[in-house]
């Protein structure tokens, strides 16, 4: 969000774990976000706080907002993308679709969905997961046994959240941004590929997606950003059945990795719309620049790899790509930068961005 | 230069001349940019130091360069943009169009050029000149008896540059870069309409113009680039004059006003290409995203100008603009911001910024 700060003549200011994280340049506290005295010495110095993680407690940010703090997200809302049991239950009370799903606090609980509606199920540790981490894809309760006699469970959220494993042709994700004011605006629906649980790739739109099911996307989303109150961008993950159904998988208030193909796709980036709607500005425009973006994720390949090392080569060989990098140190798996490639049709944008990530990691 | 340093992951440090300039975030110095050991203190935390202005001493550079501190663009190259009679004479010598022009130190050669060229010519101090200051149209070398009898007249050059007041049909910018490799990249060439001397509005490309001089305004540009071996951008100004001839005004090598449409309207900004240039990195793609795109600057309307007074209102009635602020205080004439606007055709552009702009104003 730095960048489109500096555009809009916005001033930022960061709170970081660490001096030399990728928000360096704007980083004006460095702290635990989860100490108290922290984060109210840090939102004293500005005017609005948002996040770009949904990991601060709650019961920090409900006191900050008991001051008369501006906290956008609101706490309300950010409730359920921190947890998943009350997620489930927002969802199912405003009428938006999940897969089967039920909370669990025992073993005996938990056999009792699978034979419901096993053989494999899902359970998911209602806080603190992403990434795929705090889920796992079970047949019996033992191989939750751990988390189940965790004295931390309460800690987790008090019990585990249990959901039939969808059968689903793919995954996609309605990425959408709404302000305190009420104005929503949607970005195209995209299609999202995981490679062990983690974000791979990112097609927009999705391809061969039915104007009906585009509709139905951006109607979900709408309903959850108006009933849960959220500002700021609001990431829908979904699932598309393979009887043509949509699922809501998971939630995100903030910049997500489905939308990072913004900015170079869309008239408005994620980063910048996040900014304006937590700001209460007017929404900007999300027309498509090109009819296509593909984004791909550049994923650690080793603990010691020079990304650097073929940077000007894939540039040379590949001058339509727009490669970012984060600056992070690289860690097998680490989300180290993106590519995003826009253009006419998804097969050459895919094929050009995969090209370009290959020769990256080579 | 900030914000595609961070999508490249580039680590950018800045000597600026406060500590609250716009580019504070990057700032690691704050000095005299005059004095040499604070420049040289500062080269010496980098790879490669580059240039948001040309006024740092050439003598200080010469000195880094002997030291082996890479300067993009080399003081060789960079003294035809700090000096406009050692422009004017590597022009001629390159064989690149100018007015008819004439070094003067003396009001009696003055009064003889302006008897063959005149009746009006243009005076101009061959260094320290920008948007206007420096340059007088005059009738009489009397008009210009304060430069002629100044003392200082040697740290201007040691004396006058004078042309012939070129009568012309528009004014011209071709924008280009070039990186150490010889890598050569050119944007199209755009019209710069002026008030009082300084750009207004930037119209990309220029409209109406003919292919034929598009590619001569293409020609100079890289015959000055390479002639001079400049490194990074190199903008060129120019005259279209009313027998359709085109005339070089000025040289500047680094991101220039005339190619800030490039953020919202080029494949690759000029911001990011510099560094890339710079860097002697493969140089990115300069195709247009959309047909047109039209820049407006937003200059002060006063010393205590509410620039964001009305910016809520702007961005709801002009969603399809982009609007820059640069973070500076108002100043009546100062350059706080622009405003670009891309679309198909040149007239809409230009009148969605006008009226976004003249909404800001008031």
């Amino acid at each position: 969000m730095i960048a489109p700060a500096g555009k809009l003549g916005i001033e930022i200011k960061v709170l970081a774990e660490t001096q030399d994280s990728p928000a360096a340049e704007a980083t004006t506290l460095v702290g635990d976000f989860t100490d108290f005295e922290t984060v109210l010495t840090f939102a004293k110095s500005v005017d609005v706080i948002t996040f770009d993680h949904e990991h601060v407690p709650l019961a920090i940010l409900q006191q900050l907002e008991q001051q008369g703090i501006s906290v956008q997200p609101s706490s309300r809302a950010l409730a359920h993308a921190q947890n998943k049991l009350v997620m489930r239950k927002a969802l199912e009370k405003m009428g938006a679709p999940s897969p089967i799903w039920k909370e669990v606090s025992t073993a005996l609980e938990l056999d009792q969905f699978i034979n419901e509606h096993g053989p494999e199920v899902v359970v998911k540790t209602p806080i603190g997961g992403y990434d795929g981490k705090g889920v796992r894809v079970v047949s019996s309760s033992e191989q939750v046994s751990d988390w189940l006699a965790d004295p931390m469970l309460a800690s987790l959220g008090g019990s585990l959240l249990v959901e039939q494993k969808v059968s689903f042709k793919r995954e996609l994700a309605q990425l959408c941004a709404r302000n305190p004011n009420g104005d929503f605006a949607s970005w195209p629906v995209v299609e999202t590929r995981q490679k062990n649980g983690v974000c791979s790739e990112v097609l927009s739109p999705a391809p061969n997606i039915s104007s009906e099911m585009s509709r139905e996307a951006v109607k979900i989303a709408r309903l959850i950003s108006e009933s849960l109150g959220v500002t700021g961008n609001l990431a829908v993950e979904m699932f598309e059945t393979n009887q043509g159904e949509l699922l809501v998988n998971e939630l995100a208030m903030r910049p997500h990795n489905s939308g990072h193909f913004t900015i170079e796709g869309s008239a408005t980036s994620q980063f910048e719309q996040h900014l304006r709607a937590v700001l209460n500005l007017p929404l900007g425009k999300t027309d498509p620049i090109r009819p296509v973006a593909v984004m791909a994720n550049l994923l650690g390949v080793s603990n010691s790899q020079d990304l650097l090392a073929n940077y000007d080569k894939v540039m040379s060989s590949f001058p339509e790509v727009n490669i970012h990098f984060y600056g992070k140190a690289p860690r097998l798996g680490r989300k180290l930068g993106h590519i995003t490639v826009v253009g006419d049709d998804v097969e050459t944008c895919l094929r050009t961005a995969e090209g370009a990530r290959n020769q990256l990691n080579n």
